[in-house]
């Protein structure tokens, strides 16, 4: 057979079932899909129409962030340090009432797409307004994603009528849905302290009869658990179990405040889990029980959340800080390793979206969304292994060239489908103050 | 005046006393000196015999990394996610045995003066063993260190005989003071609970009379409280104490097991503290009362300890994760804000070491020791708030120009100083299995 592309002259990271790490390992690719993948140590490389030197880097999947408002990235570095409510109160909400409209929406998920391909994400999972805006952006971007379209019983952007939350949502996807192979729409109903019982239960009734991903944020702070113990006398997760809303088709986002009996009840349900943690860092919001959650199954991705909580969205930076975390939260350097939080960040997070039969791995049939790290850099020097090199010292500015679905959207740290200054000149003008 | 260097057409961020911040901002140097700065908008640029356009990007003062073991970048991602001695043990400690020599030690300490000053590091406190060898590297590097020639009650590289730790470290002060104005001597005595109390009375004795930088570990595992604990029925902090062993030239490294009474004696004593969140995160150590020190006013610096427990040098990712850190830790998102951070990771660094008479902030009269940070990347727009992105959107590799003492190290993120290739692969020799 002969490739149209081959990558070669790389060590493989594939995250397989196998965790297989293949040195001086070739992939080969047709039209979107990986073909083959091993190694050339013993054999000729097959033929290809076009080849990729690796030049001794790491190829891998790319990367899986679960959890993006991306027309957020206007707000990075607006506000911090502040209290959450100040924060939110004072600084996100009036910018977000003054400056999101279609136009801006468009140019801050560009903005975001541009930085995540940039640092290595191929697939993100986004929630916010103006939703058809940022499927305008993942589409001329290149990337992959899962957009879902906000449901919140307030006035919103782009839906001033809170009434019609459900329908405009139901358009979103209707409209969204096969329109492209890496568009996946969703529905993002905000929290079940910001919707009614009513809306919780007619967006997920949505999202079941669309066949679409149904993301919520859960149980992100404790005064969320607070408001929902005093108003439904059980905790949130049990107020959503109750209400119908957890099933494989789910991803919780935050899961912060969740007790043995809320970990039980997720994991019967087979929801999924998107974890955050430098925003919960940043935002002081909490640390969730993440080893509790992978020692019960839970399908658990990691997410970067908006820029206004952050600042960034590079994925490996967000592993490094996971596992870090954790180890030091438990008193126990072994907890999260390096190839537990690398799952995370791609083949777990697929899982968590339900896309983990086409990406999050490199395996033959699987769509050929593949990073090349270049590891020729003084932080990466010595490299004994490679998936401690991915977590602890890497870093987004490491990716040399990114693939999405065959194609490449990332040539020697350049990004070809956007100009790049374009779509920053584009932000400047956006939020002069 | 006609300056030799006028660098201009960016925001200074001077970290000076006032914590100015000086929009459209210029820095004048004369040889190794900072001679003015201020802005341009309402006034002619100075003349210069060479100028450097920092093209809107953020001109700052360089960090201070106050705790490396710079030869073990010969060990980054040798062994993660074990237990602590374990990892010690079976890992380090035979590594160190068999591999630490005088060309290894100074292999490791260029590839760790070149990972630094790339990514904006321009004054580290080294301490190790072979440390004359670290001092060829950091000389030739370009770059401003303390290097601080370990002593410990083992055999070590280079001193075999524990009985001679002391002259050896004598011996290395007396070589190296006034060779260079970029490089001050220092012991560096291992821990309480690897040196003896005599050792420990000697080190410091001998650090007093040469008039150097003393510094040690402390504190830095619940064990070690507890062994110290056992051995001397006090606190190792209070056995350092009542041994003359805190003054103001002396640093405490990590400090992480501390009481209040502990940290009213460093008060008290004018000691320093070099905090290494990250080192302490991934073994799993513990996390300093760093608001608490701060509270009572003593000068506390940020390290990233070796690369064996990082896995990096990027004082950038340093600052993003001791801010993000102690606000979960504390559940407070106002407890250590940016300013704060980057102040530690600047002039309070160069305090910690005694050296914020020349270096740490951007003041006339002071070192010019200067990073221009490339702002126009997606991760860094829009730009809000300087500090706010120098401390949660940054890394290192934004890192495009370093100077230091006026001289020019790195040019659009190349070292002029090191042919970077020839560090990578003399490593490469080092390190083969």
């Amino acid at each position: 057979m002969t490739f149209d592309l081959l990558i070669h002259n790389g060590t493989l990271v594939t995250v397989n079932p196998d965790f297989e790490i293949i040195e001086n390992g070739f992939v080969g690719i047709n039209d979107r899909l990986i073909m083959a993948l091993g190694s050339a140590r013993n054999q000729k490389l097959p033929e290809a129409r076009k080849t990729m030197d690796a030049m001794g880097g790491i190829i891998m999947p790319g990367l899986v962030n679960t959890h993006t408002h991306l027309p957020m990235t206007l707000f990075r570095g607006l506000a911090d340090d502040l209290p959450l409510m100040d924060w939110l109160n004072n600084h996100i909400f009036p910018a977000e009432a003054k400056r999101i409209n279609p136009a801006s929406a468009k140019a801050g998920a560009l903005l975001g797409c541009a930085e995540m391909l940039l640092s290595g994400t191929t697939t993100c999972c986004d929630g916010y307004f103006h939703e058809d805006s940022v499927t305008q952006a993942i589409l001329e971007s290149g990337m992959r994603g899962v957009a879902g379209q906000g449901v919140i019983d307030f006035p919103a952007p782009g839906v001033p009528d809170p009434s019609e939350n459900i329908q405009a949502a139901t358009d979103f996807v209707l409209k969204t849905k096969g329109v492209s192979g890496r568009l996946h729409p969703s529905i993002f109903c905000h929290s079940p302290y910001t919707c009614s019982k009513h809306t919780l239960k007619k967006a997920k009734e949505a999202a079941i009869r669309l066949g679409v991903l149904f993301q919520i944020h859960l149980a992100e702070t404790r005064g969320e658990v607070e408001q929902i113990q005093a108003e439904h006398q059980v905790s949130p997760t049990r107020y959503l179990s109750d209400l119908g809303l957890l099933d494989q088709n789910t991803l919780l986002i935050h899961a912060v405040w969740v007790d043995e009996n809320d970990i039980e009840l997720i994991k019967k349900s087979q929801a999924s889990i998107s974890v955050n943690t430098q925003s919960n860092m940043k935002l002081a919001s909490g640390i969730a029980p993440v080893a509790k959650f992978l020692e019960a199954g839970i399908p658990v991705g990691l997410g970067t959340d908006g820029c206004a909580s952050n600042n960034d969205l590079d994925l490996f930076r967000e592993m490094d800080m996971t596992a870090k975390l954790h180890k030091v939260h438990a008193m126990d350097p072994t907890v999260l390793d390096a190839k537990t939080v690398l799952k995370m960040a791609t083949i777990n997070g697929a899982k968590a979206l339900g896309l983990d039969h086409e990406i999050g791995s490199m395996e033959p049939g699987k769509q050929a969304d593949i990073l090349i790290i270049d590891t020729r850099k003084p932080h990466l020097t010595p490299l004994y292994h490679p998936v401690s090199h991915l977590v602890y010292a890497a870093s987004g500015s490491d990716v040399r060239h990114v693939f999405v679905a065959g194609k490449r959207i990332v040539k020697d740290y350049t990004l070809t489908t956007l100009d790049l200054d374009e779509v920053m000149d584009g932000i400047k003008k956006m939020v002069v103050m």
